[in-house]
């Protein structure tokens, strides 16, 4: 029996999508082997390639000045080629909302020394987003960096708070992108690691517009430079294959549902749900991110009697809702809402949190 | 019907592994979720990870003084990240036996412009080893680095054919691991990408010795840092699951079917058959390589009458083998003779040629 899987990632993926895997083995599409067991370079592969590409672009509505490329390394890799990109010589501006937004800092810092902080909300335990005057730019920095969504500290960023900026934006969407819709266009590069709302691990989302190409310095590894990569349409060597075909069957599953408007609708009510059963609780459950930051996809939460967690962890695999543990660095408990996971499951979840708090209250 | 595959990569799976992975889905292990569904945290993944490190161990007899990593970006990122992390500083030595061994000094240089050339067979076509003689080592190199097995140009270093050299030895082994017993304490550091004899592609193999890491400069990101990959249990960040999964239900079956020893034998009869078929065919089939350097695993071969090469891949196909197209920059054909590929497969394909040959000559 499949149960309902609230875990922050590598995260659910649609049955039907696992049907279709599992329907297709060990012989895909009539040619006598699985998807795993072809060439990169067969005509078979490109097409599941090509659809990808085209069916993210339909999804998110990229733009043609926007190279679109499937990588390997996780949006930490991202953090160190980005800089490496397009901010060697030059400093970049980063707003810190929470633990992956501060990695982010870091990992560029690396890189580039002169990194800065135009914000942080650290002060807040991040439990905020810093107000337009909180942001200090500094208008010559190659890019402002930002985490539209912290899937540790439950932190968002809607589209309808990013103020526009000089200069290009760099977002790591990875725990919210197609969850609701993007104006691809408000950014220079986008990223995602696949394991939330895309497919297995193993494989990163890049979107790129196409004039920050090019700038990456001589010396720069062929792997790590996004105007080699998007000159070679991510086969510069073997992408992840199979993970790019879970891909393509997750955003064909998408589609279906009638695209990132449609699970933009299902995600609020099952955020709005959830967020209702803490906040009705009598303090029994608490999120401390403030109501307007709060994130749609990664819901995290705290007994108010710290005693009561291993009962309720407990009592929560018993009720077949799986991965709620929360984050080790924050502790408590955290429920990710991702596209796959459906309002169903979100019922079940909260049906089973009223009675918990109802027995133990 | 599953179909003869001979294709360099990603390449063929056992059959019982693929049989594995169908079952497994959509619920893995009664978890009522699939094995990509749960957290790279949990102890059900822990398992994976241990008993993959474990089995492979096993299965190479890889010393305690070496760390195993499990990585992504397949090989070519090796090729930079190993001078990273061994050689920027320093100069290192190259063998240069074909395409392979050619780009990894090229990504080498990128890092640091003094990595020099030691041998190369490039002016015999890449059809032949550098003898002892022809070897000029630089004695302060960081490393020597040589591609144990060319994919391309199908030239194979025996480890019986290694010499003892002064400085620590890097190879690639992508196209040959566990295809034969391998002294791994003949090496400082080996890697492997995934998609011939492991796995699916998306994953990386790394066997370092520990004395060989903390080596890199302070500003190398962390996730191309081996020190730091090592004291993470390759999970800095989350690694390609499903991946790994895969790569230890190969590894199993190895372990079933008597390990590198019993594989050793089987691969070695599957070539003899193949060369065999190719140097009786009256030069109807040429193969350029040195007998003595010959592929054990990838097998290119020109027909004399090159008008004759739509045909023989028409007709290839018809007989069910699958993947024969040689790479673009040789041209002609090439059978990859991995583990997953059984003797059975081989002798429809010598015979479908011998038939062939027959017909056409």
């Amino acid at each position: 029996m499949r149960k309902h899987n609230f875990t922050a990632g590598p995260a659910a993926l649609p049955l039907p999508v696992l049907e279709q895997i599992k329907a297709d083995l060990p012989n895909w599409n009539a040619l006598g082997a699985s998807v795993m067991e072809i060439s990169h370079r067969s005509s078979d592969f490109a097409k599941i390639l090509n659809q990808a590409e085209s069916n993210l672009r339909e999804l998110l509505g990229v733009p043609d000045d926007y190279a679109v490329l499937f990588l390997q390394g996780g949006a930490l890799l991202q953090f160190s080629v980005v800089p490496m990109n397009l901010a060697c010589d030059r400093s970049a501006d980063f707003i810190i909302t929470g633990a992956w937004s501060q990695k982010a800092f870091a990992a560029a810092q690396k890189i580039n020394p002169t990194m800065r902080i135009a914000a942080t909300t650290e002060s807040s335990g991040f439990t905020t987003l810093p107000t337009a005057k909180e942001i200090q730019l500094n208008p010559n920095a190659a890019y402002l960096h930002l985490c539209t969504n912290e899937t540790i500290h439950g932190v968002e960023i809607a589209p309808e708070q990013l103020a526009a900026v000089p200069m290009p934006v760099v977002a790591d969407m990875s725990s919210h992108i197609l969850s609701r819709p993007c104006e691809v266009n408000k950014f220079g590069v986008i990223y995602a690691g696949a394991q939330k709302n895309i497919g297995p691990s193993g494989l990163t989302l890049v979107i790129i517009r196409r004039d920050l190409l090019g700038l990456a310095p001589l010396n720069t590894p062929n792997l790590l430079d996004y105007a080699q990569l998007t000159e070679n349409h991510s086969m510069l060597n073997t992408p992840p294959t199979f993970a790019i075909y879970v891909a393509n069957l997750v955003f064909e599953w998408l589609k279906n549902l009638g695209g990132v408007k449609a699970i933009d609708k299902i995600n609020a009510q099952k955020a709005e749900k959830l967020y209702r059963t803490i906040d009705e609780s009598g303090g029994f459950y608490i999120n401390k991110v403030e109501k307007s930051c709060r994130s749609r996809m990664n819901v995290p939460f705290l007994l108010k009697d710290e005693r009561l967690n291993d009962a309720f962890l407990k009592e929560s695999l018993n009720a077949d809702c799986l991965g709620l543990k929360g984050h080790q660095s924050v502790g408590g408990f955290r429920a990710s809402l991702y596209n796959a996971v459906s309002f169903e499951s979100v019922s079940v979840l909260c049906e089973f949190m009223q009675d918990f708090a109802k027995r133990k209250a």
